[in-house]
């Protein structure tokens, strides 16, 4: 029995529950009264979560990102921390590394602060086979949860999503209009993320009827060096465009083409994803997917205020990505 | 009077005073009847901040820097949150933005968060001029200040810097050696560091005799566009080779001579500063100094635990900075 289920048998927001908690004003006595006989008949004594939330707020997000030297995380959680600001919420971060125990342990940990609600940045939080999801609906029974660019469905947890499917398939369909046959697709995850891009990668090859070869899909380590080193040990492999599922990969794929004296874009098409300060400091600059890092944000603050105001909030929400059009492609 | 002033006092550690606060078995009742004479003769009341020290400690360290999103930053950031986390520290991050005023706010409002130290990333906090320092001192007055790469000399204030001076220094000195006369000098800020880069430019024309042109001394904003833009409006600008204070700067200039169909490093060396990703991304891959953020981090954590754990820190540490080679330079 937590908050939220008491605020569903009083037919009321969690914030009037807090509210009540905390014996505000704004809340009528004959409310008051349903409410906290609800609570009673059902041996419900409010936590530090309940009391934190509305007037008696701890006005504390938690962040969790796996690494926020990544160049997408670092603009997610400085976005993020400069607009909590603005509504008066303090930030606690947490970066959990990779590693499902150590994420499990950042999210154990960040629990013991008095938050009012935990925003997970990435997608590395969630996984299409469900594995080691567990945790985080454990988490949402104590307090709501936000997922960027994650999906999770439950109660409590609600999802901003790039729409990752779309833009890679969009992508590739560019590619394949161009007379691309060969696109090597170099993903660095199995996240929620990094599925719906090899989704939209498949899905485009069999609108076009054109079979996907399965041994240009390579999962590489998400860093410049290590891409390059992977291509020249494959130096068999044959492609004629490349999509990466960052900009990282993409401009090691870069590194490789150079090495080899193939030209771009002549030769090889290349496309990235992130639209980074990376994709304009290699040469040719790169041609990248925009998802939107700034917007995903935005609608999560957005969600956090709505949902601790005590509205509703969608529990997944969408963003459209768009190309970024610049040297590394020639549609 | 402060907890610091009780321990110069009493000839003890602030630790000492903190445990003798908390009671603590460790401390003998000599040194206990002793420094509880002092704060009854003091009339000193222990703060939160006493009482957080040493056992009762919150083990919370307040993080503040301008931006997380820039690379610099969040490379530190990110080291930072990890290791206090393995000393089970948790981090409370504040970016404070650019402006002296924000600056100040951002460290008011961290300080009402129970924090056992406060650790300021980047240069952007000091400056030669000592303008709008003074908020520091105040600070440093409750709790100990860490500043990474920055330098003010005061009371339980702590700082690790790279060494600027020397780096940029020899960077000159090899780009003369080479027979270059004409270094264009690109920053983006006054800060202390980024006086003390200057000061390495000057001096080692000095050293060899050579007049600087103060015209090729030039303040763009750090951001890739921004500099080629800023070069391209001023094309009568004559320059055989660049130093840069940020990797940014110098992809910027690189963007410039590509334009311009000048060759790198044929014509023109080009020197970045921070090693960061940007510095391999681009083509050539460019020469930049490695200011070793993760060691300075490194050195201020353990400054940390030093202080927070009883023993004498120095003041300022100095870690020496070194050249890392690639393509944009042929010495």
């Amino acid at each position: 029995m937590n908050i939220y289920d008491i605020a569903k048998l009083a037919g009321v927001s969690i914030a009037t529950v807090s509210r009540v908690v905390n014996d505000s004003p704004k809340v009528s006595e004959q409310t008051k009264e349903k409410v906290r006989r609800i609570m009673a008949d059902h041996d419900y004594t409010p936590n530090v979560f309940a009391r934190g939330l509305g007037l008696g707020s701890m006005n504390t997000v938690g962040i969790v990102c796996p690494d926020v030297s990544d160049i997408y995380m670092a603009k997610a959680v400085s976005y993020l921390e400069k607009n909590l600001q603005g509504y008066g919420y303090d930030c606690i971060l947490y970066c959990s590394g990779y590693e499902e125990e150590d994420k499990q342990q950042a999210v154990e940990r960040i629990l013991r602060k008095q938050i009012d609600a935990l925003i997970m940045v990435g997608s590395d939080y969630t996984y299409d086979t469900g594995r080691s999801d567990s945790y985080l609906h454990h988490v949402a029974a104590r307090l709501p949860v936000f997922l960027i660019n994650g999906w999770l469905s439950g109660d409590n947890i609600y999802s901003v999503l790039a729409d990752d499917f779309q833009a890679v398939y969009d992508a590739a369909e560019e590619l394949l209009f161009a007379g691309k046959r060969k696109i090597l697709f170099l993903s660095n995850s199995r996240s929620y993320s990094a599925m719906r891009k090899l989704e939209g990668y498949e899905k485009a090859h069999e609108t076009h009827g054109i079979p996907v070869d399965r041994e240009l899909i390579l999962y590489p380590e998400n860093a410049v060096y290590a891409v390059r080193d992977m291509l020249l040990r494959k130096r068999g492999l044959h492609f004629d465009s490349v999509i990466a599922a960052t900009d990282e990969l993409a401009v090691g794929a870069l590194k490789y083409l150079h090495a080899r004296g193939l030209r771009v874009p002549e030769e090889v098409n290349v496309i990235g994803c992130n639209n980074s300060e990376l994709s304009i400091c290699c040469e040719p600059e790169l041609t990248t997917i925009d998802n939107r890092v700034e917007a995903l944000c935005r609608t999560t603050i957005d969600s956090v205020m709505a949902l601790l105001g005590g509205d509703a909030v969608k529990q997944k929400q969408l963003i459209k990505c768009h190309l970024v059009r610049r040297a590394t492609t020639d549609f």
